[in-house]
């Protein structure tokens, strides 16, 4: 695996190289992320991974410092799964100057995550955006994880004419239900323990829809307050339409239900897909 | 000339392509534009033209619907240019849905053109984003006349990381210097002989900054004033620091005067560099 930190030697290392398929990422890699590695492999013929913390997309108050750095084990993650180049630049590499010219994602950006993390989806749309730029792969590659994210890059994609097709990879679960998080490191034994409710509730809330029932927000306030008897405190439980997130709509919309919650100074997020 | 309106139809048609140079333009060719084709033929192999007239850019009380379209006169001059591909797309091409991610600029998009024609400079950035992303040239071209464009463009590309070379072509004048631009063709015969007046203030003070003056405040309300005398309505005579439109600070920066000023119902902009 070749590793480049800085933006012409990628470009110079990556010139004429055929199906490019790029995943991005912040680093601290699980099995989530190399899943998507794995995948990527089967849309093109040279794979690229990224790591980058990007504190764009972290608000004043969020973990960005404290954000799990294992550089040289994620190295070896991903040169077992078979990635051919990785992206590592600094922040300098990557700001030389402070980044002025943003993507500014539509009214989106502000719902869900967006409502609790002001400026996280321009912040990551932005960073895409220039990470395409400076790849420019056929194929991208997301993890379902998170969901809006995916969407607000599919959207801008579209919406940019960017010729790059963005594909959604699933989420990977541990045996007892929690979704892979870099985030799950932060948890105590005790709240690791704890952890798996979030997607225990989101079971059964989509069992609960699957069963026919349609009070919709009565469903989300009762996940919401199981959690919040629990011990954690929600910020949202929230089931929407798959294709814009919207509230649901017309009765055959495809849904999603989504949620985050805190659990000690801990935030998760899940969603599953009915 | 090939012509194109389908997004899919143009990549088509250029994937493989060697060297494409591109010059965006929103149609109406005048001399200036035709010299940025001719430009565009020495900096690559193929050359891309595109004309689209963009609402984005457009504030509310602006001339979109009356912006000149000229279409078939357009293709002439392109095909007798050596244009090899033009690109032509209808608003439901590029616009095929209400265009909601847009490129934010920083402030410099309030500034001097910015202040008195709001929102114009992220329309600007974000047509052009969007025409890089389905052109996907090496280089591209603008004109210098406007200035203020060609650096938000320039410092766009260079914050995203762009793969395009952006450069810019000297402004074309008639022989009375009144720079050429498709707004001239609104002005009444006695207002095209009054015209050159802008260019000779810029001259004007160009000159005088030349022979020592560094009053720049002075200078600029001289020629505000100079042109509200003859019946224009000057909305701004500013010199700047070329390297970023800043009020000049070091002595040694090379600077550039720009003006806007109305003329009966025409908005008519000119700078030189000094």
């Amino acid at each position: 695996m070749q590793i480049f930190s800085r933006v012409d030697d990628l470009r110079a290392a990556l010139a004429g190289k055929p199906e490019v398929v790029f995943v991005p990422t912040m680093g601290n890699l699980h099995e989530g992320h190399i899943s998507l590695m794995t995948q990527a492999r089967q849309h093109g013929r040279t794979v690229v991974a990224s790591i980058f913390v990007n504190r764009l997309q972290f608000g004043p108050g969020e973990d960005f410092d404290k954000y799990p750095r294992t550089f040289e084990a994620d190295c070896a993650k991903l040169a077992a799964a078979g990635v051919d180049v990785l992206f590592a630049p600094t922040e300098a590499d990557l700001y030389p100057e402070p980044q002025t010219y943003q993507v500014e994602p539509p009214e989106i950006q502000n719902w869900l995550e967006g409502e609790f993390r002001p400026g996280h989806f321009r912040g990551v749309a932005t960073v895409v955006l220039k990470l395409f730029n400076i790849v420019q792969p056929q194929t991208a590659l997301f993890g379902k994880k998170d969901y809006q994210q995916l969407m607000v890059l599919r959207n801008m994609g579209r919406q940019l004419a960017l010729p790059i097709r963005i594909l959604g990879g699933e989420t990977v679960r541990a045996e007892d239900g929690l979704a892979l998080s870099s985030r799950n490191g932060y948890l105590t034994p005790a709240e690791r323990a704890e952890a798996p409710r979030l997607a225990r509730e989101l079971n059964r809330l989509r069992d609960a829809i699957r069963a026919g029932n349609r009070d919709y927000p009565a469903l989300e306030r009762a996940a919401m307050a199981a959690l919040d008897a629990a011990g954690w405190k929600a910020d949202y439980v929230a089931v929407r339409q798959q294709a814009d997130l919207q509230l649901p709509g017309s009765p055959d919309a495809p849904l999603v239900v989504l949620a985050a919650a805190r659990l000690g100074v801990t935030r998760l997020i899940d969603n599953l897909e009915i």
